[in-house]
């Protein structure tokens, strides 16, 4: 089997990272544009190709069905989205779809017909990069996209997404609550996008959970001033106070350690000169957590010391806390499988947790959802410089073989 | 005479701030611009009228002098510079040359010639706000602004310093290192610019000297990292490390108190979005102090500081000083005259230093050189709102008025 995967696995990423490509070796490939188009349709030649039986749904969503004998309506979906961000990498997202299609071709080969239906699923959008909305094709395959949502969001160029979307030929779902029953799993493997794997050594990660974030917008302010003529007694410097809330809040995040992560990642002075005493400072917090309960202890500690820090100063803060999405656990037993698996198949994995959002937390609250994460060179992605080893890739494959055998040939 | 210069105070600021006027209220005055030119014109006629002989120097900066009987040779020289920022006060500098106009005319009424010449001057430059080029005027009367400085400098939109000058009639002067050798004393009238005066309750500040300054561009390299999927330990976090050299700066130099100030005044993090761990930050420092060997150790002990932050993080740290200038002591003769004056006016006035730069600094190594301050509403500079109380800038007035007197009238 080996061989032939890693020269499949080779030949398709190059193959499918042609959709899009742009000169600095990654792929922009954004939702109903024309290299998304080009790269559903080739995907879709590809799997008929195969013997697989393929359709669009409304919205652009491309399955490829490698139906089952005995419960052709029990279908194991495996996959990815097919949309990257601008100038992205040649992994984040197809190659999902690609080690689908790898492991359906090979239990083919091998196994014939399965007893379950295998559906390879090339999702339509994740990444939010044309228009502000994400997930668009796992929500639409759950009922979970609504019409209104999208019925007025244009591009950055002024194209509105109801006319890429029927440019195409693709339209709204007649019932866009409708949701797909038959999904009895879904397994996505995908990059890991961070450097855990790399850091401590394994090539598999078996996905527990996916973090739930808080992010806020924070005004601080205090009185710009004459950076000569103000003693410093005198001052309300903002950024002075932005730097002790953001000294002690990361201090305090450290020593929580794992699985909390908390980043002040933009930072907006005014009038942002040398020569001036900062008046006012714009900034943002992210915090993820796997426990729902922790975060939220967590992020209201974090808000009560930034308005104790301001009050001490004198000076007035504003907390908008614009983002709440609550953390998804993996399916149990899913996990379970492929952890069994990698230890059958003596993978070097570990369980671990995503810090980043993927379709699979679309799907977990309603279907038995899994993922495999395999490792990212130096964590980097969104990226032309995406990278991860080619054994690591055919490692991916073969564990995503497996679980597929287990759950769609398998009693 | 009080009520005499009320009215005068208030009719010359709305006079001279006619020229440049912006609709915000305030003025735009550059160095060269139809406005500047047309308010030296106006001067110079105002000066004529009153009967002092005027001329400008081959740069632009205008005399107006009222010739001693005994020593014309010895000149006390009084003024401020023409010029203002973009959108600024109807005050900073221009303020300091009605003061001088309106004492002379008053000891001209009143006690006919003086012994020493007294020149009204108006300072071409000092703002550096249309060309990249500070203390134009000030330089050139005493020798110190080299042809090769601006020979290749331009304004925003493209014009040469050069053609500026020039196209008003004006030129280098053929020696450049050529200095005025009959300035006996130099005396500015200036606004705080700071709330000193105001928090404290005083009329006048009699400054002891201008604080040195040592300005720096520091950057820190951290690590840009997906904020979800990289953990608090892997961090290089820039935002982190910029928080934490800042707040135990600022906490040294609170500790350190007047008459040192910290600023850390512009700070851009990259790539500064809120899922991003901020891999860079550049920052600036600003920090002065009246003592020079204070000043020194001072920023030497913070930039160690730095340097073992970064090192402990295992981030790199890049600090460029680019600016060191030296605190410029005013001269103590002067400052005792002035602060004598105050006290036989019983003007309501304090000893303070001046946290900004003035063409003082430029003449006080050279001549002996004092400075007036007067109050600022709540130290607003650079802007329209820049403003200060009538009775404020009478008493300034009747300040200066007392020390010409005493410099020009008296053996």
């Amino acid at each position: 089997m080996m061989e032939n995967i890693i020269q499949d696995v080779e030949s398709n990423v190059s193959w499918l990272s042609q959709f899009g490509s742009v000169p600095s070796g990654g792929i922009t490939r954004l939702l109903y544009s024309k290299e998304w188009f080009d790269a559903q349709q080739a995907l879709k030649q590809k799997f008929e190709d195969m013997g697989l039986e393929t359709s669009f749904d409304e919205v652009g969503n491309l399955s490829g069905k490698l139906i089952g004998s005995q419960h052709k309506d029990q279908v194991i979906m495996s996959g990815s989205h097919i949309d990257s961000v601008v100038n992205g990498g040649n992994l984040d997202g197809h190659f999902g779809i690609i080690a689908a299609y790898l492991a359906v071709q090979y239990l083919k080969q091998q196994y014939g017909t399965p007893l379950r239906t295998i559906e390879v699923i090339s999702l339509a959008e994740e990444e939010g990069s044309r228009f502000p909305y994400v997930f668009w094709g796992s929500k639409n395959l759950l009922g979970l996209a609504k019409k209104e949502e999208v019925l007025n969001i244009k591009d950055a160029a002024g194209t509105p997404f109801v006319d890429a979307m029927r440019g195409l030929g693709f339209d709204f779902k007649q019932d866009d609550s409708a949701a797909r029953k038959d999904i009895k799993a879904f397994v996505e493997l995908h990059i890991e996008q961070g450097s855990v794997l790399e850091t401590e050594g394994n090539t598999i990660g078996v996905v527990t959970s996916i973090v739930g974030q808080r992010r806020y917008n924070i005004t601080l302010k205090g009185e710009a001033n004459h950076a000569g003529t103000t003693p410093m007694s005198y001052r309300k410097d903002a950024v002075y106070g932005f730097s002790r809330i953001c000294t002690e809040s990361i201090a305090k995040a450290n020593a929580a350690g794992d699985p909390l992560v908390l980043t002040f990642g933009k930072v907006i002075p005014k009038p942002n000169t040398v020569n001036v005493v900062p008046g006012e400072v714009m900034f943002t917090m992210d915090c993820r957590h796997t426990d729902q309960a922790y975060l939220k202890s967590f992020t209201e500690e974090i808000e009560k010391d930034m308005q104790a820090i301001a009050h001490e100063m004198g000076m007035e803060i504003v907390i908008d806390r614009w983002m709440d999405e609550a953390p998804v656990p993996m399916d149990t037993d899913l996990v379970n499988t492929l952890k069994d698996i990698c230890e059958k198949e003596q993978l070097n994995y570990r369980l671990m947790h995503s810090g980043a959002g993927h379709d699979s937390q679309i799907f977990a609250p309603r279907i038995p959802t899994a993922m495999l994460f395999i490792p990212s060179i130096k964590g980097i992605s969104h990226n032309p410089a995406e990278k991860t080893k080619t054994e690591d890739l055919v490692e991916g494959v073969k564990a995503l073989t497996q679980a597929l055998y287990q759950l769609a040939y398998q009693n």
